[in-house]
């Protein structure tokens, strides 16, 4: 499913030695390959062809101007959640049009940028939202399309609470016995088109059965707005389908489209537009952190392996407890992993403490893995990086934030720089009354 | 102990009205009160005034350079754990005999700048980073002052799994028993003078034995290194003394001085030179968030407040479940609280989950806190932010990260500007090949 793949003992990226590009851009770095991108956003649309949706990638899973560029000439839209996701889909070449703007905390100003963007669609998560973008529209003379997101009060099992978002209660969308409320008020409005319905149940979701309950809430829900009048045009899915972190762990777009398609292909057939906003499952294997073992140490019965990369640039095993396949790009021996795993079934492993640079506890990639004796120096891939790794990078202890790398074929390009110390200050200096 | 105080029915920082600081640099914004830091830091200075320490603030807490600079001019020295916070320590202006350098991950290049700028002393955490500190020095022709970071495996009960350092095991410093060994290898290196002993507990340490039972044990082994032969002239104690995030809730610098100075006083008179690296209990109260009421929502039976600063912002209670105490600005009634504490006993209060604009369900500031009735628009303050709050911040979400603010008697001044969309993106632009 991805192209990062031991060849004579040493790790590429399609055709690129992983050793030598940690060598010629330091670490830690990011490195994504161009054609996993391209080829998971392309198997993922073939699966849902029978709903021709717009996929609309998750912007905040992965969100370097230049993967977004490749993706938009893919075909992709963007689902962005801020008015800095916006600029950047904007920036990359993503039209307008294929843009749509989720989140609870939208601001006036946000409001203002997607509406004169002339975006597709605006997914309004409360009352006092919509009342908000009718003004803004109004005050700009213009009409803002809009979809309400609703919360259909499902339950996924296996998905983490802290990235759960579609449970009775929570911060994001409307109940739904709340929403016919909202498109009546919304029918009343000059300047806002409501003709959606939205959904989102979070991320990772490991298997159909969740969309399949959340939809077919959503299309009676659909039934009901269209007996009381109301024009539904599109319905958006979300995403959250769950990615490859362990070989085989993931079901595969094509079970979650199997179970999908049925449901959703009356709407489609009757003239209705899908709109899906998938990420993880896009990016996260798409991408890997390249960190070098700066010391090994001893530590009561711990064998510790200090590496250059940590919780700043990678939060995912702190914040999450999420697990990262992990080995070195050279390991001894020849040494290539049967699967990505948490166990590995080889002789002569070692059990490592991954531990970061950063001055807490916390930050730890992995705790007594068990990988290939591992020597200073040597270069350890961190698998499953590409979604909400950079996405959500820190200067934490003053850190520098990593280099991104773009692999396409046996070439690779820099596309963001790493950071500078300049870069830590800049915002800092010049200020007046500054006594610096 | 600290100068955020209601007046008139509205929250003050010193001199300043925080509903007019917020109006003028927008939200979300970090205030750090001027007055604050530099008490906190004499408090501290005078209550271990026995021991004559050098107490050098942990910039990993808080590191703008105009805070800095203001705790340098106050006398105060600096705990840096990287280049980054190097350069920022001397950027600040804070003499380069007064820095001292830990993290467990320094690598070749962090050593090669602290030993240039002729830094106080290298804290050094395992043997190979001893070996290597020793290859650049001699490289440079120039002799590094250094302590070994020693783990006294102390636990302290309270303090969190992700911020205890000193336990057996832990990544941090090195084994009691393994620390002889490396006095004996250092005495053969030429340009490295060893001559300290580190150790840090985590933070926040809630009471004062954890210090003297980890000290009486660095004591003995000081003792133990000087029957060999070596010659010791430092003790550096760390830092975690807790802050008051509740009224009440630490014990205050007097408490720990108490317990500590006898047990490091005979060192003291006996020549020895004590070195503190005190951080949250300087900076947690002496800054605040200031965060505005974006959208109110009825979500299930949950009352929800939309905000508009969250995890990105302020990460510790979605990291750590952190409790931070938080109040209206301008609360209806003029409902002063009488205390800050997770529970608050006054009539007519609401309870509210305070939600950050993020999209996923960690981010929440508080669950269910009663408050004052919100209305949109009012201005919120997030107390004790000032420790690992912007330090901690990040862009995720394609955020921009918050202004921050200095106040100083009845004036303020901007020490950091708010990001900008150009900033997201900057580093991605201008690249080689680049199709943007």
């Amino acid at each position: 499913m991805d192209r990062f793949h031991y060849h004579d003992g040493v790790l590429r990226c399609e055709g690129v030695d992983l050793e030598e590009l940690a060598a010629e851009h330091g670490t830690p770095t990011y490195v994504y390959s161009r054609d996993t991108f391209r080829t998971h956003l392309a198997d993922l649309t073939a699966a849902f062809s029978e709903l021709h949706p717009l996929v609309c990638y998750a912007v905040k899973t992965c969100s370097n101007l230049h993967l977004l560029h490749e993706l938009g000439a893919g075909g992709a839209g963007a689902d962005v959640v801020s008015g800095g996701e916006l600029h950047r889909a904007l920036t990359a070449g993503i039209p307008a049009e294929r843009i749509v703007f989720a989140g609870v905390g939208k601001s006036e100003s946000e409001l203002r940028e997607a509406i004169a963007a002339g975006i597709g669609c605006v997914n309004v998560e409360s009352e006092s939202e919509l009342e908000l973008l009718g003004r803004v529209a109004r005050s700009m003379g213009r009409t803002a399309r809009a979809a309400i997101r609703v919360n259909p009060d499902v339950q996924s099992e296996g998905t983490p609470e802290k990235t759960t978002t579609g449970v009775r209660g929570s911060k994001f969308g409307i109940d739904l016995e709340r929403v016919p409320r909202l498109f009546a008020r919304a029918s009343l409005l000059d300047h806002v088109r409501l003709t959606g319905v939205h959904v989102h149940l979070g991320s990772p979701i490991h298997s159909p059965e969740p969309y399949t309950v959340a939809l077919t809430r959503v299309l009676d829900l659909v039934d009901k707005l269209r007996a009381d009048g109301h024009e539904i045009e599109l319905v958006n899915m979300g995403g959250g389908f769950a990615a490859e972190y362990e070989t085989g762990a993931a079901p595969g777009w094509g079970v979650y489209a199997d179970a999908i398609t049925p449901v959703l292909k009356p709407f489609v057939a009757a003239g209705g537009k899908v709109v899906m906003e998938p990420g993880r499952s896009i990016a996260a294997n798409a991408g890997v952190l390249l960190t070098r073992v700066r010391y090994l140490k001893d530590a009561g019965r711990h064998r510790v392996a200090i590496v250059d990369a940590g919780m700043n640039n990678l939060i995912r095993a702190a914040l999450y407890d999420s697990f990262h396949f992990m080995w070195p790009v050279r390991p001894v021996d020849r040494l290539a992993p049967p699967t990505r795993s948490g166990w590995i079934d080889l002789p002569g492993l070692t059990g490592y403490d991954i531990a970061g640079p950063i001055c807490e506890s916390t930050d730890y990639l992995a705790r007594e893995r068990r990988l290939p004796t591992l020597a200073e120096g040597d270069v350890i891939c961190i698998f499953g990086a590409g979604a909400y790794g950079m996405a959500m990078a820190s200067q934490y202890n003053s850190s520098l934030r990593p280099a991104e790398v773009l692999v396409d074929g046996s070439t690779s390009r820099l596309i963001r720089r790493r950071d500078t110390y300049a870069d830590l200050i800049e915002a800092e200096l010049g200020l007046p009354d500054s006594k610096l």
